[in-house]
């Protein structure tokens, strides 16, 4: 999965990302809902507090996410969805939002985490030019994502390729309910789409059905278009309708709303960079700092505009009472860009550094998620069933 | 599998079947070559012989044929590739044509045999309405192959939706090859065609790659098509291109070229015909019979448009000299067409006696085809090496 934004009419699409949002006209556009003061009481109350992406609005829309907690509370229960498509574009710190947001809610009401790495949709899309060097990249992935703390016996991830004798079946299901229009509309696929990326998206809709339970899909939303499909087929399958809990974009290094972008190595800080890179990208950064420093101090930084500040306040400081002190002391002229961007490439390099240890240790627990942990033995031998 | 042909410009797709063939036209059209005496000579010294399927000129063309006779004698070898889709539609007599050819280069040639069940195809081209429903069929159609004579330790049978962890691999590597453009043209798909049924092709190219020599296809001149792209693609994937041995249409009981459709049960006779339905169909049949008897006795009757006549040259009158004394007893008037039909009758229902009694066998033997025999238990261990 990648995010992204079609420039104009704000249409959105898995496969292209440019532009400037407007994420109230796509609440609208997208017929979604807006992700309120009320819900994340809600949330809150249940959870026992709120994670920092919810608090802060970052997840901003939703659908059904009352439905979730209805369930939840009526013993119900639901289940979590997830993915990343592997690719020679390693993953980048906006990569790990919707995983990070899984991993909480899983945390916090206890549900099963089913993640796809579909190793064959890049290749269909011709990102990549061989199956074996996505392999490579698989792994790589994977281990990020364990690092990000996972349930291991309630965490199942599987690769399409590997998989597939479990998906093909279900998504011959889908697949008759979806035809090359809907599929053209929906993905923006032309008369140049391979055959196998037009099948693709029946995979991906797969695991909404691994439970007959309600699943919670926390992505961009940009992802949404796969999900409201599995809403028009959910219920011909006798089967729930994906839940989805939705996020902005992460900004780039280039300033507000800009894409992170592997591609574009000085957009994005990679999972793999080494502290002296990270230190060079965010000196580079955006901000919304004055031309001068006598001028900073005099008028104060614009931090709504600054690509530091967003990077703060999505990621790198989880307290909102000194989140807010540095907004101030920016605002006021106190805080200057380059003491307040040695702190952000030092908390970077602090989690990078953290990570990467338990990046080492997932390669040890690998197999649990893969094969031997609690879930990913039962859903080596689950079978859909209508 | 289906045979089909559209009328007006002789465009053949699998999926449409109506109207008259020009067999020479549609050579020429397909780009394919006229399987000619040369050709037919040596095969008959390798073999020892001719069937009659080869020596009537009922497979008229091919591709390649004169490359798998070369490796055949240099010792490289080829292999067999065909199928049949399961569908409500039940197998009859002109569903077992290119099986028995298969059957026969297998004798001859020693040749490993694999047989694809697509069952799902029928499903997402909405023909079936359930997966379940096709379960059953494709049990009934594989004991109908099986009971054709297939060497059980040279033969391997595989439905997709079981076999789909070795197919998936190489069909995506397949797939990339294929746009949505190029698959619209081959196979006329449109707006409306399931995403499913757009990914199709490429797993029904996937066996032509199970071994690294030249795999041969009996089949049915409306399959060709298919295999033109597998054409395409074989040699960016470093593989053999298909071999093709083709045939004409047989006729349905309503006239010459009329299609034999299961779906219209007066047109055909289904393996499944009892005794009484035979006859009651074979007594309708459309002939070249004159109005009364005694025009017939006068002015003969008139074989070249004679579908009983075209049966028994097709499957039921192996003996050349029988078959010509058969047509010139019709042309001179001597041989009536209740006779004549009477005495088919008796070799259809035989045949299909027989046909059961093996079919019951068979479902003895149906796991050495699927799981146990020779080759079977190769290819469940086989995996697509580029």
């Amino acid at each position: 999965m990648s995010e992204g934004f079609r420039e104009g009419d704000f249409s959105v699409t898995p496969w292209e990302a440019k532009g400037k949002i407007d994420y109230d006209k796509l609440i609208q556009e997208f017929g979604v809902e807006k992700l309120g003061e009320e819900l994340l009481s809600r949330i809150e109350r249940i959870a026992g507090g709120l994670h920092p992406l919810l608090r802060r609005n970052f997840f901003f829309a939703h659908r059904d996410l009352n439905l979730v907690l209805n369930d939840y509370e009526e013993g119900r229960g639901f289940f979590l969805y997830t993915g990343r498509a592997p690719s020679n574009s390693p993953m980048h710190i906006a990569h790990i939002v919707p995983f990070i947001a899984t991993r909480w809610f899983q945390e916090k009401f206890g549900a099963n985490v089913y993640i796809q790495i579909p190793d064959e949709e890049k290749f269909l899309a011709k990102k990549v030019e061989t199956l074996e060097e996505i392999e490579k990249y698989a792994v790589q992935d994977i281990l990020n994502i364990i690092a990000l703390g996972f349930d291991e016996n309630k965490t199942f991830i599987f690769r399409d390729t590997e998989y597939i004798s479990k998906l093909y079946k279900p998504a011959v299901l889908v697949a008759r309910h979806i035809n090359f229009s809907t599929a053209r509309a929906v993905f923006g696929f032309d008369n140049e789409s391979t055959i196998g990326l037009i099948f693709y998206p029946a995979l991906q809709i797969v695991p909404t059905f691994f439970e007959k339970k309600r699943p919670l899909i926390p992505c961009g939303i940009d992802q949404d278009p796969y999900f409201r499909l599995q809403r028009d087929i959910a219920p011909r399958l006798n089967r729930y309708k994906a839940a989805e809990v939705l996020s902005k974009l992460v900004w780039g290094l280039k300033g507000p709303e800009t894409k992170m972008s592997a591609s574009e190595p000085d957009t994005a800080i990679l999972l793999s960079d080494p502290p002296e890179t990270v230190k060079r990208k965010i000196i580079n950064a955006y901000t919304g700092g004055r031309a001068t420093v006598e001028e900073q101090r005099r008028l104060g930084g614009v931090p709504e505009v600054c690509t530091v500040f967003h990077w703060y306040s999505v990621l790198f400081e989880d307290d909102d009472k000194k989140l807010l002190e540095r907004y101030h002391a920016c605002r006021t002229g106190k805080l200057l860009c380059g003491e307040c961007k040695a702190e952000l490439v030092e908390r970077i390099n602090s989690f990078l550094e953290r990570h990467r240890a338990r990046v080492k240790d997932a390669e040890k627990k690998m197999h649990l998620y893969l094969y031997d942990g609690k879930l990913a033995q039962e859903m080596w031998n689950w079978e859909y069933r209508p």
